[in-house]
């Protein structure tokens, strides 16, 4: 009877459903749609977050963006003194240091993976909190507005929903969108090559790499293809590049030898760069990540990439390269997000902020992280795109808002007179890149031509581990790193593909 | 001067891949292009694994299919007394008992994935076995060969590269490729319903569950359709449907509650089942999944699927009720594959077998698992299509592969006169499952009329934990089932959408 009971319970609520006006949610401030302020939007369809009533609401901070400098600041945000909103593409935080290792199942993808709302858990729990899995289209700083539509895709799977459109006002407004990948313009580098910088871009390639490395075990598959299949090539000898290729020569001297030994003699790592490997390193430190990259066989090859085709990379010098797997990693640039805003740009066109961060034409709007440069009249020059320059702007400006939220200024335009306090001032802590092989490099000094520590080898290697390791958010991801780095040398790497 | 060293030697190695017919493996049976047997293949783009030569190569034996049979013939076969080629579109086996578990992140995926290589090393390491991505396209029994295709998808990212066609002759051939879910023909299920039975299933599902979560929680998305955003419908009431209700069901108390507070209210489960759920177990186990299931707010509906739109299902009764996932899980029927093969069926459409799991029409082909079921003239009817009755078939015919190899049968057209000993009899040792909550049903009667121990509540639950625990086939997996379920306890299921 209870089955009964509920079929037409069933039958009664699916009855019920056909298209009302949008209702409120549970939120006092979330507005039904065709709230005024947006005299352009198309109102019928365009919902959103109307502006906060001081007195009656906490003010609200709109957070674009879960990188390195976004998702710092979002875990010391005061709750109490925000609402806060988060916007991204993408519900999580990823540890970009340890991204390289994910590729060849060193690191699981969930390990280097942290959401959002495990790093302010207010987004998922207060009532005027919210994360909203969107991008941002438009910054109307005139009404204190952000445009925003829903990312739906799935991957490929299925059919995607329709982007949804909607509004979210803010009082106060951080940037903390990120940069693109830069192709430098070279065709076929977006059709062809693999980023990596973010989670899909590693189980991608980890896909790819398995794929090929079953394909070449084909009857009938010649030598030559075979070859092609499995030279994965690394364009760009930064951290990213060189610890990929590090990593994949880890990968193929333990795990393919052991588990795909009819083809182990085939499968060969090129990292090609334009100029010198880890440029940013001293002369010793990168002396010695060439010598301990030539002898876990990766081939170091200088050159300028000309074209991109879906078999082979042309350099320019007309050297053909013929490649199985290609990843792209030779740094980012402005996204196109970034150029659409009418903002002063910085020298090198990143959004110009002042010392406390701020875009000073406009009303607390700020801008951090790689989307973010000083503008010229700062005297400043640009900071490197680095986790740990976003990190540190992100806790600066954390304490920042922070402080004036408790002065006060919380609300739009209501900060003009609040006392800001110290600039903000980077300090380079130090670099560390690994080289596969239980080795590493870890210079402690500021700059290139200061003075200071700098290690290589097995302490280094264990420098990094261990400073990553404490640097990993969330207690979960710190116990599966350190579980997966287990079962790495206990069982080896998982080469299942799914 | 090393770079330069490189650069020259790469820009030779380029140069010289122009097409050149295809070289031999390592293997000594590994034939060029167009070796002779088959009449009608197009020779030059055909290569493949010739025939084995007696004294001077091992028996070869195909396995086709990576599931509990093919897995459980494969772990236990000699590899000293065969030659294995596994062809397979996975590169491994799946532990389905655990599958719904890792569709709300209770589990991960690939603690439920176990790679062939790790079930079988000989695949990856001995000179003549073999593990292909591939799917087999036809057999020739006549000529004792397979026809087959690589698998290139990629999972809908980038282009798949075009499927390769060769052919493996084999000594001994075992079919053990499975079934396919059954939609009973109703329109829309393939497009719009996700089955649980492969690990890219229970991504799809996590990643659309999630993303509805977020979605249903943007602003301006009106009530109801939050509430089809948020209503998860089961269609099937067998242990999968069951067991994949009663995780979404303590995923929605613990971790929805938790991390999605805003939306929580709206999130529903329903299972629709024609019949009665779990129908193999006995009345008591049965009313005792009813009530848990319904305690935990699964509300269950009986009711017969008419029609699967994109927002909605139609039952037969003209009720319709809307959806935002829906998961299909109503039994399995025979693949394309299994049809399209001309040997003599088993009643219920399977391929027929003989007490000894023979095609006692042709020479040395097997049939295991799913995919199989005796021939109505040896009396006996059809086993259900259960992993345990998988395995045990795998088992039963590892054990009687390896004797015919002993006794010098290995070859094709070779075992004729060989002893084959018993038949297989199939003995049930109980069935499990689980209902969410820590709670669980154990039956450990032969048939539901059998006397025997029958089990419900958290002893259950415990056994079912244990139980499931001891049969994942390797320590690595063993060691993240308990790690997972750890970490599920202590830090609730991940929610990171990638």
């Amino acid at each position: 009877m209870a089955w009964l009971r509920n079929l037409a319970r069933l039958a009664r609520s699916s009855s019920s459903s056909s298209s009302k006006p949008a209702n409120r949610f549970g939120s006092p401030v979330l507005s039904v749609p065709g709230f005024a302020g947006f005299s352009s939007a198309a109102a019928a369809a365009y919902a959103g977050l109307g502006p906060t009533v001081p007195g009656q609401d906490k003010p609200r901070l709109v957070i674009l963006g879960s990188g390195w400098a976004g998702c710092r600041l979002l875990k010391g945000i005061d709750a109490d003194l925000y609402d806060v909103v988060c916007v991204s593409p993408r519900n999580h935080m990823v540890f970009t240091p340890l991204l390289a290792s994910t590729c060849v199942g060193t690191l699981e993808f969930r390990s280097v993976a942290e959401p959002i709302s495990r790093i302010q858990p207010a987004v998922s729990t207060a009532p005027g909190s919210y994360f909203f899995l969107a991008r941002c289209t438009a910054i109307d700083s005139d009404a204190h507005a952000v445009h925003c539509e829903t990312v739906t895709d799935q991957g490929g799977i299925g059919d995607a929903p329709e982007p949804w459109k909607f509004k979210v006002s803010y009082d106060k407004l951080v940037i903390a969108a990120g940069a693109d990948a830069s192709t430098f313009g070279i065709r076929g580098v977006k059709e062809h090559a693999i980023f990596l910088r973010e989670v899909h871009h590693a189980q991608e390639i980890r896909r790819k790499l398995l794929l090929n490395l079953m394909l070449s075990d084909v009857p009938g598959i010649s030598e030559d293809e075979k070859k092609r299949l499995l030279h994965c090539v690394v364009i760009g000898g930064g951290p990213t590049g060189v610890e990929f290729s590090g990593e994949l020569s880890d990968f193929i001297i333990k795990d393919v030898h052991e588990r795909y030994s009819h083809v182990k003699d085939y499968i060969h790592v090129t990292l090609i760069e334009a100029n010198e490997i880890l440029s940013s390193f001293d002369v010793r430190l990168r002396q010695y990540a060439t010598k301990q990259l030539t002898k876990s066989g990766v081939r170091l090859v200088r050159g300028l990439v000309k074209d991109v085709q879906p078999k082979k990379v042309v350099l320019s010098d007309g050297t053909e390269v013929p490649y199985g797997l290609l990843v792209w990693s030779t740094g980012v640039g402005p996204s196109p997000f970034v150029r659409s805003l009418e903002f002063p740009k910085s020298p090198c066109g990143r959004i110009g902020v002042d010392e406390w961060l701020r875009i000073p034409s406009v009303q607390d709007v700020f801008a951090i992280g790689d989307c973010s440069g000083f503008l010229e009249s700062t005297g400043n020059s640009t900071l490197p795109a680095l986790a740990q320059v976003a990190e540190r702007q992100g806790k600066y400006l954390c304490a920042l808002l922070n402080q004036i939220a408790k002065a006060g200024g919380g609300f739009a335009n209501a900060a003009a007179n609040i006392e800001l306090g110290d600039r903000f001032v980077y300090k380079h802590l130090g670099s560390m890149a690994t080289v596969g092989r239980y080795k590493a490099l870890v210079d402690l000094r500021q700059s290139k031509e200061a003075k200071g520590l700098s290690l290589t080898g097995f302490i280094s290697w264990f420098v990094w581990r261990s400073a990553y390791l404490t640097r990993v958010i969330s207690w979960r991801n710190r116990f599966y790193v350190a579980v997966n780095w287990l079962t790495t040398i206990v069982f080896g790497r998982d080469i299942t593909r799914i």
